[in-house]
C-alpha cells in the first residue's frame, strides 16, 4: 500500500513515523526539498499544491491520497476524484474544513454553533454586531491558520478590518486557487477554556473516539493540552465525542476528524473549527494512547481496522514547541531530557 | 546531528522511526535501493560495507556512525577512528561481538560462562567433547546469525562437520574480510530457558537497563519475547542486570549491549552471546517500555541523556514474525489488527 501525502509539514513527517511500523509506503508531494517531511521521507516529489498537473501525476503513482494541509482546492481534488483516485478524506468533506462558511452552513443542524452569518461588507458586519452584541469574531472563510485569518473585532470602528486584511499576508497565499473567500462573522464566546474531541473513522464507517483533551491556545496556536480534560464531567465527554463521532459519519469523513469546541460559561459545547487530519490537539496521542492518531489516520485511509484511542496513563500533558527559524534544536533538548527521563519528545 | 547507520535491513528502520521524533537525521548505507531501511529513510547512499573507500567516503558525510549489523570488518572500522570519525560502538568494544572467540576470551573474569576452548582441528573438538560431555556446541567465531554458524555436535563421529561448513553459506558471505574465523567449542547447557539483558551505555558512561525478557529460541531466530521474564527472582534479575551494565562499561560499549542468557537447571546464568545495537529481544520496548531500544540507541550514539527504560504494562509479550520472501505483509495484517484493537505492530 503506498499512501500519498500532500504537504511537507510537521503532520506528514509525524505520520510517516507512523507508517513504519505498519509496512505502508509512503509518499510526500513536498514544498521544498528540505521541510520537514522531506528530511525524512524516502520517497519525495517536490512540487506545487496548487498545480492541477503536478497533483493531478503524483496522485497517479499512489494508491490513496491524504493530506498534511487543508488548503489544496476543491477543483483540483474533484478532478482527481473524477479521474478514480482515492481521495481521503474526500472533498466533498474536507469542503468544511476548508471552508468555514460552508461548516457553520453545514453544521447548523446539529446545534452546537455560536450564532454566525457571512458578511459581506464592514456594514454587514456591523449589523450582526449590534445584532448579537460586540466583540464579534470575524474569520476569513478559506486559508486561515494558527491565528492568521481570525479577528476579534471589538466595535464598529473596526468593522473594515477583515475585509482589507483578508487579501494580503500568509491568509492569501494559503487560500489562493479559491476564488470564493469570504468573510464569516461570529459571537464572541467568552468561553472558561478550550477542549478538542478527536475521532478516526474508516472509509466502511468504522470510527473510534479519542478522550477529550483541554486544549489551551495561545495567539492562535496550540500550546498544551491535558487529556483527558480535567473536571469535564462524563456527560459532557460522552456529549463532544458523540458529536465528533456524529460529524464525522454526517460529513463522510475519512481519517481524523478533529474537532474544536468552546466551552462556555453555562456548560454549553460549541463548535469552534473542525479539521481533517491528524491535529496539534491529539499530539499527545503518540506515547500517551495506545494508538497514536497518525496510526489511526493511516489505518483509515488505507481502511485497515482502526486501534484502540485509550489513554495509556491516567493524564498526559503535550507541550507544542514551535522552533521557528531554529534548524537544530536537537542541543537544546539534552537538558530538558536530563531533567526528566520519562519525558517523551517527537 | 547526522547519524549515519551502516546496513538497512530492519533493525536501522526501526532507528529511523525511532530518529524522527528527536530531530536526528539518519543516514543509511544500504546493500541495496529498496533493502527495508532505504524504503523509509530519506538520505541513502547504496554501496558495500566491506569496501572500505565505500565505508570511509560514507563515514565523512556523517556525525557519528552505528550499525545495523556487526559485519563490518575490524580494520575498516579502526582505519575511520584513526581518521577521527565517532564509530559508536567503537571497534575495541564491537569485537567482541563480532568474534566469539575473542568474546569468550575477554568474558572469562566474569565468570557467567559455560567451558568452552578455541579448537583448530576435528581431533581438538573431540577431545574437548569427551573432556566435558558430549554433546557439545560448536560455533564460527565471526559471521554467525539467526542460528547459521551453530551446530550441535552430537558425539565424536560429527566432529569434521563445522570445519568443513564454516567456509560455505551465508555464514561465509558475512564473514568476508576476516582472514581469522575460528571454531569455538562450548559445553553444551541444557537451560531452562533464554533470557536477554539488554542495556543502553553513552559515551560518558551513562547506563540503562531494561526489565530482563525471557526469549525463545526457535532455529536460531527469536520468536517470541515476555517482559518481564516470569518467575525470574528479584536477585536473578538484578544479577543479569549487572552483570549487563559490567559488561557495557568493561567493554566500553556505546548503546545497546544485549546480553543473550541461558538460565540452566541448577538457576546458574551463563552468557551466550553479545550483540551490540538494537536487538531482536528489545523490541518489546517500541510500545512496552516508557522510551525505546532504538530511541536510546539513538541518544547515546548521539550523547544525549539516556530515557527511562521501564516497562509501561505489567507484562509485554513480543512475537517476531518473519516474513521471508514475501514483499507485502501488509493485507495478512487485518485479520490480526482487527481481532484485537489494543495490538502493536512495528
Amino acid at each position: 500500500m503506498r499512501v500519498g501525502i500532500i504537504g511537507g509539514g510537521q503532520l506528514a513527517r509525524m505520520m510517516h513515523a507512523a507508517s513504519i511500523g505498519l509496512g505502508i509506503r509512503v509518499s510526500l508531494l513536498a514544498e521544498g526539498p528540505d521541510v520537514s517531511a522531506a528530511q525524512v521521507v524516502h520517497d519525495v516529489v517536490v512540487g506545487d499544491w496548487s498545480d492541477p498537473a503536478v497533483v493531478a501525476a503524483f496522485a497517479r503513482a499512489v494508491d490513496v491520497v491524504t493530506f498534511d494541509h487543508e488548503h489544496v482546492p476543491t477543483p483540483i481534488l474533484e478532478a482527481l476524484v473524477a479521474d478514480g483516485v482515492a481521495v481521503r478524506p474526500g472533498p466533498h468533506a474536507l469542503v468544511y474544513a476548508q471552508d468555514k462558511a460552508a461548516m457553520r452552513e453545514r453544521l447548523a443542524p446539529y446545534g452546537h454553533a455560536p450564532a454566525n452569518r457571512v458578511v459581506a461588507t464592514p456594514d454587514d458586519l456591523r449589523a450582526f454586531g449590534d445584532e448579537v452584541g460586540w466583540p464579534v469574531v470575524a474569520k476569513t472563510s478559506r486559508g486561515g491558520y494558527d491565528g492568521k485569518g481570525v479577528w476579534t473585532v471589538h466595535d464598529p470602528s473596526g468593522a473594515h478590518v477583515p475585509f482589507e486584511s483578508r487579501s494580503a499576508g500568509p491568509t492569501e497565499a494559503q487560500g489562493r486557487g479559491h476564488a470564493d473567500v469570504r468573510v464569516v462573522a461570529e459571537e464572541h464566546v467568552p468561553f472558561v477554556r478550550e477542549l478538542s474531541a478527536l475521532v478516526v473513522r474508516s472509509p466502511h464507517g468504522q470510527a473510534v473516539a479519542y478522550p477529550v483533551s483541554q486544549t489551551v491556545q495561545l495567539d492562535g496556536i496550540c500550546v498544551e493540552t491535558t487529556t483527558p480534560a480535567p473536571g469535564l464531567t462524563e456527560a459532557q465527554a460522552t456529549e463532544c465525542q458523540r458529536l465528533a463521532l456524529d460529524l464525522a459519519a454526517g460529513l463522510d469523513v475519512t481519517g481524523v476528524l478533529a474537532v474544536e469546541l468552546m466551552e462556555a460559561p453555562d456548560g454549553r459545547i460549541l463548535v469552534n473549527e473542525l479539521a481533517m487530519r491528524p491535529h496539534n490537539t491529539g499530539h499527545w496521542s503518540i506515547d500517551g494512547a495506545c494508538t497514536s492518531q497518525f496510526e489511526n489516520h493511516l489505518r483509515a485511509v488505507c481502511d485497515m481496522p482502526l486501534g484502540l484511542p485509550t489513554a495509556r496513563a491516567p493524564w498526559t500533558v503535550m507541550r507544542n514547541v514551535l522552533g521557528g527559524p531554529r534548524a537544530d534544536l536537537v542541543k537544546g533538548l539534552d537538558e530538558v531530557l536530563a531533567r526528566d527521563p520519562s519525558l517523551r519528545v517527537q
